[in-house]
């Protein structure tokens, strides 16, 4: 898997740098636009231009299931993961909605839902399997399958690629991922599985303790040497693809835009694995998951929202665009002191 | 001033009951889009109607000077004000691309600047005088001016009315306008002006301790037995526009977006003047400017974002739109378990 580790593609300093300096002519006090300033910065780096565009956003929602469903980690039944693969594709679900709104591109890759579900134009069909296994009792997947899910991951980003997008936002849904999520981090920042886990979907107070104690068992159970052991001994489909995004999205250029709890420990694991991708990746939302913070303070990340959402889907990042797209816009058509005849402090 | 005292319109509990009741039928954990699923709630019960829209939004920056900027209290010279109307107008200032990013009716409304403005079509002239007077020498303006300003503000959210929008957003622009509004603030909340005063547009660090002094000083110069006393004695035209309109919004059944610090400070006074408009006002950020964070736990407010942004102009505000966009959006477009057939948790 020696594409995982080539190495990012280079920021343009010199576009940074300018782009600073453009910020400082404009008809405000220095700073006074506060993190609309840095993202502006950041994408005329991403983009190699003083005045960066974000108008062609791409958006893939991996999906699939988990074996450790079987244990009671969820509010909802596991035939949820499939069910809201139809939905995305129809156009009902929450991030459905939301890449209408901001006109993105949108798809649905099936990473492994527990069911079959029909062709549908918006659903790529990539299923390695029927879930991953109970990872409380063997590895969720083997090696093979693990290649196969990072694969299903670069190819949306040489889809987002071939669609020329400015920016590339990864999604998940797989009943049972927060508890995936909650062992690949508690292990890679080596904290107990207590400080991470919450009540994902809903899981009331009193069920959390023993998401929390099925993952000590569990972690107990797997030798986990390297971050692709960890992804592949406790992950799932999904996270590994977004893994594999991430990784190429990075490689190729492209900004990613990372939502919430799930998709900010693949991008953990992204890091750990090929830790030149750090500087494409931007964060969006700290959500109410309990472990996110964590998370966040590990990648040293500063999201740009925290309303309380915790729906995954890409839903929070999705959100997060339109804060980008005003940043841009001030960038790009605010008058300079001397345009606007404006004396400076 | 009989008007100012009349009762904010009452708001639909039918309506906010329905859409809660609405909210747990879309295909998503219950709770899960956090204060989204909020926004979307309230503005079902502010128009009445299960479905509420947002597409009609109407923008007013209120402009004027202030006396105590004879003082060193800002970085930036009172020419500036004035030279900032201009830039409104001819749409090179934040707000100014802000208002075009979401198509909102835009106007500057002069309340009283330093320098004259020539005519323009998006200024309204309301130039009450050449600004304040000084407030730590006598009253920064007289009743009367202040029965001026509050109209001012008040005919702003009779246009909002006339243009039929769904949301009032009202910004400042005054060279000294952080001084007035954390005098306003330290008398009302009964805090030390050391509390309140922050960099405003860009003061360095040394120079806070003496804008806090001139504060303390001017403040024992005035006796302010009412809101209204506060405002006329160390308010500003383009404050006191503010709190008239915010008022008259909620009179009439518009919902207010509010900005940053001193739109902040507007809204606390209108609520010590009229306690019935609260429910009407929605939080858009927690500015940098440090008492801000103060004034909005006294008025128990909860802003969406907090990014850093101090720019005021409603520049904030006018961020947090396309997040209230999203929000309805969500609600009025999401599929329900049943329509998707998603099983429920």
């Amino acid at each position: 898997m020696n594409h995982l580790s080539s190495p990012a593609k280079s920021i343009n300093q010199t576009d940074i740098d300018g782009a600073m300096a453009y910020q400082l002519t404009l008809t405000k006090p220095p700073g006074s636009l506060g993190l609309l300033e840095d993202i502006a910065i950041k994408m005329a780096g991403f983009q190699g231009c003083l005045k960066p565009q974000l108008n062609n956003i791409y958006i893939s929602v991996f999906a699939g299931d988990h074996g450790i469903a079987a244990q009671p980690v969820s509010a909802f039944p596991q035939a949820v993961t499939t069910e809201m693969v139809k939905n995305f594709a129809q156009g009902g679900a929450a991030i459905s909605v939301l890449a209408r709104q901001f006109n993105a591109n949108f798809e649905v890759v099936n990473c492994g839902t527990l069911f079959e579900v029909d062709k549908h134009k918006q659903i790529i069909d990539g299923r390695i399997a029927a879930g991953t296994q109970d990872f409380s009792v063997q590895a969720a997947m083997t090696k093979e399958q693990l290649e196969q899910a990072l694969e299903l991951g670069k190819q949306a980003a040489i889809r987002a690629q071939q669609k020329q997008s400015q920016l590339f936002i990864g999604g998940e849904m797989g009943i049972g991922n927060t508890t995936s999520a909650s062992a690949l981090a508690a292990t890679t920042l080596n904290l107990s599985p207590l400080d991470m886990v919450g009540p994902g979907t809903g899981l009331s107070p009193d069920q959390i303790p023993f998401k929390a104690q099925l993952i000590e068992t569990a972690l107990a159970l797997h030798e986990n040497k390297t971050p692709l052991d960890t992804l592949q001994n406790v992950g799932g489909f999904e996270i590994a693809a977004l893994v594999g995004a991430y990784i190429h999205c990075a490689q190729i250029g492209i900004p990613v835009l990372v939502d919430g709890f799930i998709s900010t420990v693949a991008a953990l694991m992204a890091v750990k694995i090929n830790g030149s991708i750090s500087p494409w990746l931007l964060f969006s939302h700290q959500s109410a998951e309990p472990g996110h913070q964590k998370v966040l303070a590990a990648l040293n990340a500063k999201p740009l929202l925290d309303i309380g959402m915790r729906l995954g889907e890409a839903s929070g990042a999705a959100v997060v665009v339109s804060l980008m797209q005003s940043a841009l816009a001030l960038h790009n058509e605010m008058a300079t002191f001397s345009q606007a005849g404006v004396s400076e402090g």
